[in-house]
């Protein structure tokens, strides 16, 4: 049991703020449980001997960030190429340094992704990346939680050319995965401008047989968006409802380039949107991400950091800072993208069929997060990830004082070794 | 002396990259000297007694960063509103809690943003707050470097009612300090909608008189710039220019709502510009600052941080990296904004007549600072201001390893009981 004492603040899933008090976290057979409450040594007639005790003073405790849209494994190529246009981005820089991927590539670079977002209070995400089953491997071993979606590409990914194979293995990888107490498999087409009208439908069949989520990207440039309307006629979320897709089991990232009425079948189809404003800003996917349209029009929105390639960080207090300006800028507005619409997005887990009962700390001893007036204002606005100070994630304390309890002292170094030595193989 | 051994990286201010290097910097007469190379111990002879060593492995030495923008007492305001309309923003809560402080609230204001500017490697910014020389004892006593500018409103300040009165003080103001080590005082008629034209002559003499900077808010809103046209048939780059005001001396604040044809007039007087990507976005001043079109006129930009009241921080790594995607998604280009322009804007401190001989260390061993396939990209894309680890200001150690050596253990403790007691006589 981990008794958290004398909390100078916490900020609860609901976003009420208490002060001064005490959490419990037990790890029972059905689950996390969490207890709150003041002087609860006394009031819960704990024994000490039983207890890891954490000092709460001067920390503010809430839930774990949650990331619903990543590509882990892309810390590999973190700075690889920035100040690109897109297109010479990814095909000059991007695909051809990913063909080169190993498996074990990519377990390496999860592991470092995995540690990113554990120092950044991240505790929950989906990705989206080749050799699925390395990026689970290594959210195990760092003791994270997350959907780990298993992609699709019609022309293959460098995991497997063969498009019919790789939707067996897919399958195969979710059977495998289904019911583990860490990790949840999903299955992700790329995108409309990547995946065949059957290749949608198959993977969408696969979810609904599985019970799992399906993750693919939506309408994140103008140049997808316009090339659909010329080819079929339709915006890709007009093609997706056409074809049967969209429901409340699958999760769309971006969303950037979409028109009020394709937010309303986005809204219908309670389907789910991960925005990665930092990521759309720094490609210049251009636009603006309609975030306050879908929210007026009750779709479940949530946030991304998308890939370090294009972010270059897996930091979500950054990214909901960036949010809540991007949105008070785009439309002249400073009441909208408040301090609460931003961290509800980061605290939801259940986008992800995930409960979030997670808990960070965050350390507020730092000038920058002095005085404080408003907590969360405080957490929002001025702080940035490298302030949490410490992780308590599936009721194991992965993090403490800044540093990692999940791993031992030589196991960074020896990952690092082993990230320089995958990044000879990259032309930069 | 201070010795930097067996650095991993070194970014000069031209953002030339050099790797495994020693730097020396010694404290001269005439100045700080630096001397960069390999090996400095053996090839200068030096004698170990008399260094300071600091170990430079998995760290990268960077020029100081400097906030040409700031309200530093506002740290006492941090967090105290947030998502409000410009207009009640100011008038319900900013102005109203500002008429409270006193001269000794703003110098545990000014502490507190010194400290916070330190810990972010902020060696050099650009002040503007009444009770001025109070921000510049707070500068001095931590060791950090600034413009301090004693702000006029022909309506008063806090610190003092009648206009007349304040434009003696602030020559008063000047001369104390002209010829100070740390601090250089400027004159800041605050914005052409508080202060006449008469003032502005009034202060633009005092600045001439003293070869001091003029500094100013300029184009911040929409609202300023047509209130001015309706009244005056001018824009305000166009009034402040036939008020000869203009001139390389200036420096002025925000610049948002600024035409083509305002644009080359700044480049033509060679007025600095402070562009505040931040504040401008999270109080929705709309519109886009005209960064670019300033470049390739070339009008000479810089950065600020703006108050905390309106960022929230004083983050300058966080205000590159949101400067460069802000103009970036801006102008559906991921050319512009780049690595290399951000940085020249942070590292360039010419504009306020001090030169930048500070160092600053980024600690390299977290991991969303892995791998380094670009140093720079690094710092400006995926680092924040708390990786700074060191920081060197005018040859003395005020920070190390994450710890500030220019004050004592209980410094901080006593400051913030300070801070927690003003903050009382606040009305969120």
């Amino acid at each position: 049991m981990i008794l958290i004492k004398n909390l100078s603040y916490l900020i609860d899933k609901d976003l009420k703020v208490y002060e001064n008090c005490d959490v419990l976290i037990k790890k029972e057979e059905d689950g996390i449980k969490k207890i709150m409450g003041r002087n609860l040594i006394e009031k819960e007639n704990l024994n000490q001997k039983d207890l890891k005790i954490i000092d709460g003073k001067n920390k503010c405790a809430m839930p774990g960030l949650v990331n619903t849209h990543t590509h882990i494994p892309m810390t590999l190529l973190r700075g690889i190429a920035d100040d690109m246009r897109l297109e010479e981005w990814l095909s000059e820089k991007i695909w051809p340094n990913e063909a080169k991927l190993t498996k074990e590539d990519v377990y390496y670079g999860s592991l470092l992704g995995c540690l990113e977002m554990l120092r950044f209070g991240v505790t929950i995400f989906n990705d989206m990346y080749f050799f699925a089953e390395k990026v689970g491997e290594a959210t195990k071993e760092i003791g994270l939680r997350g959907v780990i979606s298993f992609p699709i590409i019609d022309v293959g990914t460098p995991e497997c050319k063969d498009k019919d194979k790789l939707i067996r293995m897919a399958e195969g990888f979710i059977k495998k995965y289904m019911g583990d107490e860490l990790i949840k498999p999903a299955i992700a087409p790329h995108a409309p401008y990547t995946c065949s009208e059957e290749t949608y439908k198959e993977c969408k069949k696969i979810a609904d047989d599985y019970g799992t989520l399906l993750h693919t990207h939506l309408s994140e440039t103008r140049y997808e968006v316009v090339e659909m309307e010329n080819n079929l006629g339709l915006r890709p979320v007009e093609y997706l409802e056409k074809i049967d897709i969209l429901d409340n089991n699958v999760i769309a990232a971006h969303c950037v380039w979409i028109t009020k009425e394709e937010v309303k079948k986005l809204a219908k189809h309670k389907t789910k949107v991960s925005h990665c404003p930092v990521s759309n800003m720094k490609l210049a996917s251009g636009g603006v991400m309609p975030l306050i349209e879908m929210l007026n029009d009750g779709v479940e929105v949530t946030i991304g950091t998308d890939g370090v390639a294009s972010n270059n960080n897996l930091d979500m207090l950054e990214e909901i800072k960036v949010c809540s300006i991007l949105h008070k800028a785009h439309r002249w507005d400073a009441t909208v993208g408040d301090i609460d619409t931003v961290l509800k997005m980061a605290f939801n887990s259940e986008v992800l069929g995930i409960e979030n009962n997670d808990i960070i700390l965050i350390d507020l001893t730092a000038p920058h997060l002095r005085p404080i007036h408003n907590i969360k204002s405080n957490i929002v606005y001025s702080a940035n990830g490298n302030d949490v100070d410490t992780v308590i994630t599936n009721g194991e304390v992965l993090m403490e004082n800044k540093r990692f309890e999940c791993i031992d002292n030589k196991f960074l170094e020896k990952l690092y070794e082993k990230i320089d030595k995958i990044k000879e193989k990259f032309s930069c």
